[in-house]
């Protein structure tokens, strides 16, 4: 069945604040987020490529050395390997983060 | 620069009614695409595996031989090779497709 309704997908808590529903096919795996307002990624990095849109709200993104205000319909793209961390707005905020190749620590349903 | 802000990228028509602003990393290439109501993707295969969310509106996939409804915030995965087609609703339509690996024909700004 390759049609997912995210509603039907128990959510995982990823960092505190940040719910993510996880999809995958064989090569990328999406992470569909709702994130609370104020809520904080900490710096990390991984070897994927990750690149998304935010859905809703606002993201401030520190991808290297450069931060970047991501609005709603915006998309952004992190290369593997590059150190990132994200602050979310005052407002809620929803985002898909999509990774390639698949995290494999990430497959939850 | 890793953040994209779509309405500055210059679409390319797809297939007739289908608006294509392209976005790409080294693994992955998104396709954000404005649809017009009753317009069709006709039938074809990649070898490329595709996934994507419906960011507004509605989809009817066929995928193989099956035909899914996609509404939107809903998600899809067609794996590489597999025919499919899309025929958008009453209602224009938005969404996201996400081909990996890089779809070099895609390519576009």
């Amino acid at each position: 069945m390759p049609v997912y309704v995210p509603a039907q997908r128990q959510p995982k808590e990823l960092f505190p604040g940040a719910l993510s529903r996880t999809f995958w096919g064989d090569k990328m795996l999406f992470s569909l987020l709702d994130l609370a307002a104020g809520s904080v990624v900490p710096r990390h990095s991984h070897p994927h490529e990750q690149a998304g849109i935010v859905l809703e709200g606002e993201l401030e993104f520190t991808i290297g050395d450069e931060t970047h205000l991501v609005k709603a319909g915006e998309i952004f793209f992190i290369p593997g390997g590059v150190e990132h961390s994200v602050k979310v707005g005052a407002q809620p905020a929803k985002a898909l983060d999509v990774f390639s190749p698949v995290r494999e620590e990430y497959k939850w349903a």
